[in-house]
């Protein structure tokens, strides 16, 4: 797909999302989940989440997206993960991955790894850090370990991609996204985003969401950080400083029109 | 009571939680802890979160109402429900439930079900769905199965405030209270309260604070919602979307007014 | 350290937080943990959540500092302190505890009391009345029953600094350190501070930052807590209430500069 037939494609996703308002099954972190499900809202998907080992089958069932996020994982939380993971690949319903903090201890490391192995994962979402670690950790991909620039993330993300068979998606400055054979950039954002919790995990969903309405998961993770990083430029320019940019972006979220998107997405191929 | 009396008496009933600050007791869902947290504050009221079993019983004893929500139970959280919930019945404290997502689940709908039988819940509020899970699962009344619409909610609503001896609030574009006997509506609100996730959870939380001055369980559930739903129209007034209102929503459920309140509530009898 | 040398500190600590960036390992309640990490991540910190058994080691081994938080505790969140506080002190890294509650139920005075036992803790932030429970439970401390106001949980504070060798932040009105000789007061802040749940545990949270560059516990006590106060006061001019008051604060955790920090703190001696 062109950059201009991806951007259209975003603007007729977000137009699928606020039809048909898709629920978001999100097992996700404790400092997160409030903005988490504010965002899906706004954007007018239907955010659930739910962890019980008990309730978690059932709860997939009814989703149009499965969202995983390790961020205060604990085993407990993790095996919650698997189950419904392995639940949403027998219906086929679309998961997505974010390997918070992998790198950072071996539990996430491991966790991250050992979803990769029990769950077909649609999209994996992280930063260079993270995404570097799981490739680093990953076994047989030798000279990762010294690589440590975003060039270098650019590579390990492409190999990974082709390793597990999954988007990678990998979020900064400029945004990457990758299949292991073709590489998008998204240039949409704001340097405030980064000074709001959560934002990365917001992106992590907000994929989610478009993957519940867009069967192609490069189209999806693109669409979605498109989106995201423009409702950041527009409400950048009325916001002060992290906690009035929060609100504003919670607006613009539910403002932004499809017909926008497509005009303001800042996709290139590369 | 009139609706003119109604009204009177939830602003008498605010101005009560203003001055005695009453100390309510959430265990509560890890989604909205924040949000109600800073509702019932800016109310007025004293929250407090406790689940761990250990203390759930004393701090109970400490609160003027206990607020019970499943949003994200686990069997253990719902055990704390039904301690702390077994403790308020004994020292007369009264108790609301929440029943999120009760139909979604087997789990969430036992759960309910299981502490409506557990404790004497002086409240249950829920959405129109939620009310027709419970009354449909809770056994004996034939042909709740096949309603769909908010006319046999009211219905289900009366049938289940009868068997279980507790008032029930359905809130939607206009909420509905009933004890069964007689039915009472509330048609303050504002639209842009449902694009802010844990605004229902606010209700309840809302009500457990008027019910913590106020022994009428259905002048503090209509109470709750009239000063919740006054507080999103005069928010909406200066908001540009989800974001925003938020914070609008939360300066006006410090600035109200008891007379406003009274003044402003929408409260009709049918 | 005079006032005035004491604010310059202040600020030196503000730009060496933002320029180092620290990260602040937070095992912290469910109700703050969003509002505390926006607020570390404006001050310019890197806050990072994680409570797992398994990876609080490791974790806090990357840290600047620990900050401890008992608001919505179980005894296995009070075992990921325990494990997280010992490893911190191995590793000379300062922690900060924040004792919510204690004197509410047994649950949260013994837990908070078994926290100072097993864990060397740099300063214990609280209000009045749970630094007065504590000094009441710790034994031996005759006559702190008979203790209510102010003043006595000034000499609550001085006794217990004293005996745990550590240092004691009171917030209120007017904030009081202690290291148990000396005793300094912040007269920074803003009323609406007090309605916004989980300032108190920002409060502590940013000492935490604060402690992760200023090896010295009174002037990192003190200098979170002007720095704290005066984001309260800027944001308290253009506040309706405690919603756009809690953006606004977040914006001013960013936009305070080291110079108007010294410029703007209010210390005294005492």
């Amino acid at each position: 797909m062109s950059p201009a037939n991806m951007a259209a494609q975003a603007g007729q996703d977000l137009a699928l999302i606020r039809q048909r308002k898709p629920l978001v099954h999100n097992i996700t972190n404790l400092v997160v989940m409030n903005f988490t499900a504010n965002a899906l809202l706004a954007a007018g998907a239907s955010p659930v989440m739910a962890h019980a080992h008990e309730e978690v089958e059932e709860m997939v069932s009814l989703a149009g997206a499965l969202v995983l996020n390790i961020g205060t994982l604990t085993p407990h939380w993790v095996q919650s993960m698997e189950i419904a993971g392995r639940k949403a690949n027998q219906l086929k319903i679309p998961v997505i991955l974010d390997p918070v903090g992998a790198g950072a201890t071996r539990l996430r490391t491991q966790s991250a790894l050992r979803l990769l192995e029990q769950v077909k994962i649609s999209v994996v979402r992280g930063n260079a850090s993270e995404v570097l670690s799981l490739a680093r950790s990953g076994g047989g991909t030798k000279g990762v370990d010294s690589i440590h620039g975003v060039d270098e993330a650019v590579e390990a993300a492409g190999v990974l991609a082709r390793e597990l068979g999954t988007v990678i998606a990998i979020t900064g400055q400029r945004d990457l996204v990758t299949d292991g054979q073709n590489l998008w950039r998204v240039a949409n954002g704001h340097v405030l985003m980064s000074y709001v919790t959560g934002m990365g995990c917001a992106a992590t969903a907000m994929m989610g969401a478009f993957l519940a309405v867009q069967p192609d998961p490069v189209a999806a993770a693109v669409g979605g950080l498109c989106f995201l990083g423009l409702a950041g430029q527009r409400a950048a320019q009325a916001s002060r400083g992290p906690g009035s940019f929060r609100a504003a972006f919670t607006d613009e979220l539910m403002a932004v029109k499809p017909e926008e998107l497509t005009a303001g997405a800042l996709i290139e191929t590369s």
